[in-house]
Parts: C-alpha cells; structure tokens; sequence
C-alpha cells in the first residue's frame, strides 16, 4: 500500500515539524537547564584537526551537537556565518538543523522581515522542510517593518517568531531606547507586537547586559518566553537575568556561543564545549529550584 | 609566468568589484534611466514554457536580464525568493548576481542587519566574491540595532547600505512613524546614520506610495541617493516621486518588480517585460529632462 505509507510519512514529517510551548517547558524541566547554544561556526576558528576533513564545519557542528545535546534546550545558528560561503555553506545550515535532535527546539537567528508576499518566502525557507529542506521551530525577526513583516512567521502553528526587541550590541542605544521614558522603541515592540500573536508563537531577545532591564521588560510581558543573548562572551550575569526575567514557566532560553563552541581550539574541542555547557546547565539547575520551578 | 597572471586575475576581480556614486550618474546619464528592476522570481509564476528546464529561476532571469539591461540601471533580487529553496535557490542568486553585466548596479535586497562579527559575515557574504561567490555593490539594511549593524557594510570601499527608512508597506506605521511630529523613527534614523557614512557609500529605501513623503525626506538628506520600492505594483506614482525626490545628481534609483518581470507569463515573457521597462525608462527620460538632469 504506497499510497498508505506516504500519507503516513508526511503525517510524521508534520508531526515533528512543529513545537509548543509545552514542549518547551517540559525539555527545561527534564533538562534542568534553559540553554541555548549558538552554533555561529566560523571556519577560521575551527580546530586544526578537522581542517582536513571533506566538511569541516558540518563535522564540528555534528561533534558540538553530539556533546552536548542532553545539557541544552536550543540549538541557534546564526545565518551569517553559513550564507557567507555561498551554496555550500547554505547546505550546511540545512544540514545542521537536520541533525538537531527532533525534541530540541531549533531556532534560525535570522533577523529577517520584510513585506507579505517576501516575509511569506523567508518563512518558507525556514519553516517548510518540503520546500527548503529545514525544519526550524523559531526564527529571529528584525520588527523595523512593523506587522506586515511578522505575520508571515505566525501563520505557521506551533512555530515562533522571536522579535528582537532589547539588543545587547553596544549600539542598540541608537534607536531601540528613544521615544522618550514612557515609549522607548523597543517598549513599543513589546506592546504592540503582542496583538499579533500570542505567547505561544512569539518570543522576544532581549539582551542581558544589565539585568535590571528586565524588570521593566516583564512589567510588558509577564509571561511570553525570552531569547537572551549576551550571557558569556558578551558579560551578562546569569543570576541577574534570572531575578529580573525568570516567570513560573521559567520564560528564558539563555544562548551561549563562543564560551561554549570554542571553549578549546584542540582536538577535546567538544569535550572541552561539554565541560563549558555543563558548568551553565549546573547553574542552570541552581536557579530553576531557587525560583521555585523545580521542586 | 602563472604567479603574475594569479595577481592579475585578482587585481581585475578587485577592480571590478566596485561601484562609485559617480558610475551610478553616469549610467542615468548614459541610459536616461534610473530604474532597478527586482528579480523576485517566483518559480511558481514563471511561464510553463520554461518549466521543463533545468534550472526555469536561472533561465528566467537571464532571459529577464538580457532583454532589459540597457533600459535599467540596477537589478535587485529579493533573497527571500532564493533561499526560500535551499542551497540550490542560493546558487541561484548567486549565478543571477554573476550574469548581471558589470556596469550595472548590483543589489542584494537582504535587509540584513547583525552586530559587529556577525554583521561583518553578512558583509562578507553579499561583498566578498571571493569567499561566497557573490559580489554585490549594494545590501538594504534594517536599522534597528543601531550603528553597529550597518558599520561592517561601510568598512568596504566603493560598497554601498542601503537603509530601511520609510518603507512602502501598509503596517510602515507601526514603527517607523512613531515618536511624536519631530522626531520620527524614520528621520531618526536618517539624521543618525549619516554620521555613520557619506553619501558616496550609503542611500535609503523610501516607500513611494506618498509622493509628498519625499519633501521631508529630502530636508534631512538632499544628496543622498534613494531606493525607491513601490512604483508599479505597489502604487506608487513616479511624476509624484520625481517632483518631490530628484536633486541635481537625480538621486533616484526606482525599482519595479513583479509590473516588468511578470508583464507576460506567456513564451513572450522576455519581451514583454522588455516593453514594460521600456515604458518605464521613457516616462523617467522625461522627467530628467524636465528637471534639467539631462538637457
């Protein structure tokens, strides 16, 4: 019965190309752990060891999933890093989140938006694994097109759009904080973009160099989930982010890419990422009963 | 002597890969043009009779390409439309970016935007021909995360960003408008970016659906060269544009999109849209004489 097993293979393809909130919620509590890890792999930064590999990128990226997949919730490659080496390098991203295990949540940091009929195009390529060969769950999206730009990623069920909202790059000053104390821009995202959506399909970066910024970031959203860059190699406090940002549902995914990904540039490069992993998942763990979310 | 003709060969890969504000005039003084034809192609609506083909996106746009390049100025791919099908879809853009001739203005319409590292990949995958294949003269840009984001574009030579400002789509509002009459997201974002770069490197999107629009902009950027979406399909009216947008050096790069490459969906694509540009390119003749650009 071919007819049977094609239905039943696209029903499994479908299945799995989807990811809820409580999904998301029971991986945090079985992992004890909120971590995302960004997979912004540079070639130049690869061991030495793997430079004589057919595909060294891929092959660190397998090695770096491999060590660490049962200590972290997330996988985030940034797009960047792979479009810049052209068709090969796309290859490589699909590759990638192909290999992401399919009970971790896999977000493509994008930072797209554009129009309706375009944002409909970035869509498909990461969330239509027919058409572009990914199954991302997430992707980032730069809110400077307002709604128009947003809605394409919320037309899929059980997947997100992570809006950029706070940033921690030193320059997110120059238009994310003006409008004044009461309607600082990025405020205005927070407000205005939860009419689009709901907290099981939006989430928000906000940047974690100062802790304090959450407080006022939770007063606007209490209970959406938050992508926080800038923990590790960009000087964030985790325990700051946890006090000011943390709600019952635990509400972080805490990325980490450098400190992790290129803990050592030797041959124990994954072991050496495992080791870096583990020490966050273990303060990780320490939060999560500190808030009352593990018992 | 192989090592010189090496040198040569990147010498000439170099100088190719550049494009002054000074090209820019002197090819809307050659042509009597400012359009910039997008090349969104969809492989949903290209003609049947290419779809037999190998690569129908490829054959496509060449023949798009061919049948228009001394009517327009500038090509602008939407990269949504490419990597929305994977690797393949990205040797795509980049074949589509190599088959531009080289007197002709180059944009990668990505509107891209990431800090300082990532953002210098980003750089490096629209400008850097010899590392992704692709050698672009321009990208738009999202501002939102400030200075930091637009910086790596501007760190080349000869390489323009093309900012989002004031978009043509109906949810623009939403942000670009706020922040009370005098202060506007989008003239903000105007008036900071030019102490980022000159004109000579970077211009602005400006959606063309009120022509009005441009008077404002205009006091805050007379020199700069504008990208103008919107025209055609979208609505946009281009004596209203030109009245209120053109300054001495014209100043205008108009683009249509779907008006021209989908004029036809018949074997007569290629001339139709052919007919279509010409059209266009004989209303902008017109009013360069009109504003005394050409005499």
């Amino acid at each position: 019965m071919p007819n049977q097993r094609f239905f039943v293979y696209f029903d499994f393809l479908s299945a799995k190309n989807m990811y809820s909130r409580q999904q998301l919620i029971d991986q945090i509590r079985q992992k004890k752990s909120f971590l995302c890890i960004g997979l912004d792999t540079d070639p130049e930064k690869i061991p030495d060891c793997l430079k004589g590999l057919k595909n060294p990128v891929l092959e660190f990226n397998r090695q770096i999933i491999d060590a660490t997949h049962d200590l972290c919730i997330a996988y985030k490659p940034n797009t960047a890093f792979y479009e810049c080496y052209g068709a090969k390098g796309w290859q490589n991203l699909i590759d990638t989140c192909n290999y992401i295990p399919a009970d971790i949540f896999k977000i493509a940091d994008a930072k797209r938006g554009d129009l309706g009929n375009t944002g409909q195009m970035y869509a498909k390529a990461f969330f239509d694994r027919e058409i572009s060969g990914m199954g991302f769950d997430a992707v980032t999206v730069a809110p400077y097109m307002g709604s128009d730009s947003v809605m394409p990623f919320l037309a899929y069920q059980n997947k997100w759009a992570i809006l950029l909202a706070l940033t921690s790059n030193e320059s997110h000053a120059d238009f994310q904080l003006s409008g004044g104390n009461q309607h600082k821009l990025f405020e205005q995202v927070l407000q205005k973009s939860q009419r689009w959506g709901t907290n099981e399909q939006l989430m928000y970066v906000i940047g974690a160099t100062r802790g304090e910024a959450f407080s006022a970031v939770r007063k606007l959203v209490p209970d959406h989930f938050l992508l926080v860059p800038g923990v590790g190699t960009q000087g964030g406090s985790l325990a700051d982010v946890c006090k000011y940002g943390m709600n019952t549902d635990c509400g972080l995914i805490v990325n980490s890419s450098r400190a992790i990904i290129y803990a050592s540039t030797e041959k124990d490069f994954a072991e050496a990422a495992r080791a870096e992993a583990l020490k966050v998942q273990q303060e990780m763990e320490r939060e999560l009963f500190k808030s009352g979310f593990l018992k």
